[in-house]
């Protein structure tokens, strides 16, 4: 499985991936699950997947190609990002199309991906597309701040409880971290080295993605601290009144 | 949906239930999945379920009426938790058997009903059994004190956090409070109220169901208090390094 949040806040953005890919409990292995596009002071994107991993590549691939060949429609082109998000959709529609008809099942879902893609083009306002493998798309809105991907349930509940809108990216990117760590806990087929990016609204940096590593130091502090406190607060919770079993 | 969790630890046992049943989101009820049986002084057993409504609903009936007409084998005379368990599983083949062959379906699983059964017989440990449509049960362990049917992976991650076989049942309660606070938020398809019960070891008395309802003033409590714990840990977590991102 795979693990994908993105966070579409005022501040900017906060995206993560984890890097694990598994056929099976005994076909474990590390695959990026994040691209960057970019130009310096002009736009900045970030691009997530989850789903199958042979879908997914081929899309970065198709995706990187399109630059790399300077065809007129790419994510360096594109004037917003709901035509990145619309160039991503058709794309993924193509190659499992393909795929489907290729293996004769278009019934199972194999190849389905799901992505999601946020950043910035000058002169508009951050966006966070979640992009379905039927290839349409919807955006995160100040409501519904953050998307994810994969196995997300472990995670969830405390993106639910700290993220608004208007939570700083310091803490959001903390945030994110404790997430990541809850799941990695949980769930087995999530796991490290996790890839990052903080994005900062209008700066129009090029992204760069943090790989965070299983003997990261921060994050290793980050995770015995946020443990200790949950155990501390448990140990501290009101007790409940002495007839409250009868 | 459903979220139910059991918990068999050192000095006894704490079940808890949610209430919500759907069949679509516009089809939404509160039905009970929790029974408990017993004889004051001699034995305490508690039996907890998800999955086809009408598939446990017939198990607990025909448990109610093994022990009402004295049948021979009931769960008031069975000698071992584990033939409980078993008695259960036979139970759950027959009733999953009988609706497939009646609507001609044995391959969509819709009939299976997944239980949880603990307590205690005297003379023997307190035990709990996790057991299969399949029929079949395994046992929780020191290692493995904990098992959660239905929507399990929202309230997962602060029981892997907490609770480990040596906990006590007062912070135990707590925990799978907080457990059911974190999925009920996270996800609409399980709800209050809330049916819990405590057992401590060697006491072999009834067990008695406390329903957590939503205007539950200490739950109220417990809930606002993990909130604003959580916040302001994410508040205090340590800063990153300044390099961190670069």
């Amino acid at each position: 499985m795979t693990y994908c949040a993105a966070l579409g806040l005022k501040d900017g953005m906060v995206f993560a991936s984890d890097t694990r890919t598994n056929a099976g409990v005994d076909h474990i292995s590390t695959f990026r699950k994040m691209y960057t596009y970019g130009i310096e002071g002009e736009r900045s994107i970030v691009l997530q997947t989850a789903g199958s991993l042979a879908t997914s590549q081929a899309v970065f691939t198709r995706l990187q190609n399109a630059i790399a060949q300077r065809a007129e429609h790419n994510l360096l082109t594109v004037l917003t990002l709901f035509d990145a998000a619309e160039m991503v959709g058709k794309l993924v529609r193509e190659i499992i199309t393909k795929a489907e008809d290729l293996a004769n099942d278009s019934t199972s879902g194999t190849f389905g991906s799901t992505f999601m893609l946020g950043g910035q083009i000058k002169g508009q306002q951050t966006e966070l597309y979640m992009i379905y493998p039927e290839g349409n798309c919807i955006r995160a809105s100040e409501d519904t701040p953050f998307f994810q991907l994969g196995e997300s349930k472990y995670g969830k509940p405390i993106l639910d409880r700290s993220v608004n809108y208007d939570i700083d990216l310091h803490h959001a990117a903390q945030a994110m971290m404790l997430s990541f760590d809850s799941t990695i806990r949980s769930n087995l087929s999530v796991g490290m080295p996790i890839d990052m990016v903080i994005y900062k609204a209008d700066s129009f940096k090029l992204p760069s993605i943090r790989r965070i590593r299983e003997n990261d130091d921060y994050f290793s502090d980050l995770s015995k601290y946020w443990s200790d406190a949950l155990r501390n607060t448990l140990l501290g919770l009101p007790d409940y009144p002495e007839d409250y079993w009868q």
